[in-house]
């Protein structure tokens, strides 16, 4: 009866909902710039005011790096963390974007209205379900439901690197029975879905150095190593012919999939064609032997994230670079370690360096991968709230992203958590044209509100 | 006689011609980059200015690139044509030079003074070293020495686009008896040398295209072939283990040295080390069974000048990207065929793309490699004046930079090139920090009115 009342106001203050978030999308908190620190303080001070206003006991938390927002509010019941992240992913090549990425609106689409805009799916849409669930939850009851902890951080898209401190310091106030944590999609873009299986991540920048300075190809060409050459033999050394990956000891760890799993994948009937075919490809690119829901959820890879070096605007300058450079990540599942792989990587590259060249390395991160237990109640009430809500099946299943958040609630504060959200294949998150379905903002809020319900009975 | 006193007001008149130069270097004429088209234009009004006071007949000659400069002085004796570029390289990276490039200054160093600026020594300052010779014959002999033509292109380091069309058109005007070309350096940095072979220059620029879009490499990576894989392979297999160039048929038209110049090469006690060691290395990188002056001289190369792709800025970005870009050059010598080998790369490269991976070329230019016919009586009276300026034996050379224009004068006017200048080893051409040694300048300056009062008897 009263969920019903909450669902009401859902949809009767949708306008104004979608209002809200466009006024956070407007602030430009891309983390990993320091261009736009400033940026970053001024969307969590925004969201501990929509908080505060709504009745949490609501903080911005400062740390080394971005701030975090805390909001709390005691009530009967188990106690939940919901989590997600205000900061976003840089825009550039910005000319490919129909608009200014910061300048959100909605927008009439052959697919429906989406809300275009940078964060507008990761994660600032998504994290606003909750809080829009929330409040219509106060309008409708006069109180906060439950007993909930807010957790927002700013650094998500940047390594995180304020993150295992800020859990260890403030650990008694952040451990709750079990986390929410609202950063994944629907499966298939139709179908509810909770991840219960996350991969890890391993960033590494290298710096191959040759020449003490640069050279000219017509006066050194021949004699001197050029450090592009150096770069791209160790890239290209780092899969074999068949798509696995050559760092030694690279697979300790890598389990294969339970058949169980297995079985329930294939249930999935996952449409690998259209899964490459939207992204103009044919051909699934790794390791020869898996299917490609194997190759994005339970199988690690190796990725060039970017590479540069020499000259690189118009025209042509024949020039011998001194430096190239390369930014590889690593996606990590099962037990594998990240600081092992680390090692042996940089030993792997080591390895590969001619006479006269040198190598320097910078860590961009680490996170092993995450299983989740589901044996508590939490996931089955959430499946079903979902199943409601969508009128489809709600499934457990894998995430090729890495969501580490997942692993430091387990691993520091001891709680498992629930990975649930509303993003489509298509957002194009971390690409030009970031959008968000209305549908995916406005049954978010709704499940939300079910869930919320659910957890209280 | 006359020839002291003209050497005496060069040296009365240095002072003066620096400033000259210094007003030259201001100009930021860089070719390959259309930002500066307008400074190219400056550049060439300059010259023009500069030569008509002189007494030349010069003007300013529209391309539809950056114009070219034409000067002409008709008198007795043999038509000589004199060739420099006014055009400069890029500047970047702005942060390493010690000053603004475009803002030059003459600097008191540890090796003696030194014109600092980009263009100093490419080829702005060299090119006034037979402007400044010619105006002070004139101030001595009230006249213009010889029969000359002075010909600026300003697209030297752009591939020299308009080149060709304007020999055609303009054959009759430019085709002299014999040419000088002002754009090389000293040998070892101390003994004049006049260079007899030349390399060709081969450019392309390559773009591997993979999916449609940017993607999130949590989500797709290991499924979607990532170009930058694609590219890296690509460039590691342009050489084999022994450094030599895999593409097919790269080698046909490749030559052993004659053993006479191997044998005056010898005689040059090159010093490879120190060729070396003055750029931070020790071992010679390219085909293991060749000297490092065979490598630069008579030997051809392959060298990536720049890539590009996926995310380069600060921090990480866990982007895979769509595109992947490099800039590469060949270096060809003897009667290796530019056009073939293009087609051959270009067909190489196709043959390594995986599925869903298309190229792209771009051509940036294609010249073949030089050898000069050294009978005509000009080579040994150059060398005989160049021996009696500098006090050391001049020698006939090898460079390893590409000179086309020098192919293009003989096969489109029919003449020969005496290809001499006063760069040294150190001067950071197509580098942070480009200078030009005062005694450079000063020297050569004096190099020219000796050749030219030879030339006249």
């Amino acid at each position: 009866m009263s969920l019903d009342a909450v669902l009401t106001r859902i949809d009767q203050d949708l306008p104004e909902a979608t209002d809200r978030l466009l006024d956070l999308l407007r602030i430009r908190s891309i983390s990993t710039d320091p261009a736009y620190q400033a940026d970053c303080v001024a969307a969590a001070e925004w969201l501990v005011r929509d908080l505060t206003d709504l009745g949490f006991d609501a903080g911005v938390r400062p740390t080394t790096g971005h701030p975090m927002v805390v909001a709390r509010s005691k009530g009967p019941g188990r106690h939940v963390l919901f989590y997600g992240h205000y900061d976003v992913q840089p825009v550039d090549p910005l000319n490919l974007w129909n608009r200014d990425p910061f300048d959100p609106a909605i927008e009439d689409t052959a697919k429906g209205k989406v809300i275009r805009g940078r964060g507008a799916s990761d994660d600032k849409g998504q994290l606003m379900t909750f809080v829009e669930a929330c409040r219509a939850w106060k309008a409708v009851h006069g109180s906060l439901p439950g007993n909930l902890t807010i957790f927002f951080e700013g650094e998500e898209e940047s390594g995180s690197p304020s993150l295992i401190p800020f859990l260890i310091e403030n650990k008694e106030e952040l451990s709750a029975e079990v986390a929410l944590i609202c950063d994944t999609g629907l499966f298939e873009s139709t179908s509810p879905a909770i991840v219960t299986m996350l991969r890890g991540l391993l960033g590494e920048e290298v710096v191959i150095k040759g020449p003490n300075k640069d050279l000219h190809s017509g006066m050194y060409g021949g004699a001197a190593m050029n450090p592009i050459r150096v770069l791209s033999r160790i890239i290209a050394a780092l899969h074999d012919d068949t798509g696995r990956i050559t760092v030694p000891d690279f697979y300790d760890g890598v389990t294969e999939l339970p058949d169980a799993i297995r079985a329930q994948w294939q249930n999935l009937a996952f449409d690998h064609a259209r899964f490459l075919g939207d992204v103009g490809l044919s051909q699934p690119a790794g390791e020869q032997d898996r299917t490609p829901l194997e190759m994005i959820w339970s199988r690690p890879t190796c990725e060039v994230n970017g590479i540069w070096g020499g000259y690189t605007g118009d025209g042509f300058k024949t020039v011998l670079p001194s430096e190239a450079h390369a930014k590889i990540s690593f996606r990590l599942v099962g037990t594998q370690d990240p600081h092992k792989i680390r090692d042996s990587f940089r030993a792997f590259v080591r390895a590969m360096l001619p006479p006269d060249c040198e190598v320097e390395f910078h860590d961009h991160g680490a996170s092993p991968a995450s299983q989740m237990e589901i044996s508590d109640p939490a996931f089955e009430i959430a499946r079903k709230a979902l199943t409601e809500e969508w009128a489809r099946a709600a499934s457990y299943v894998g995430c090729g992203g890495s969501i580490p958040i997942a692993g430091y609630f387990k691993s520091i504060l001891g709680m498992d958590s629930m990975l649930l959200g509303f993003g489509k294949d298509d957002d194009q998150i971390h690409s030009p044209n970031e959008k968000y379905d209305l549908e995916s903002f406005h049954k978010g809020i709704r499940s939300w509100a079910r869930i919320l319900s659910a957890l209280e009975d």
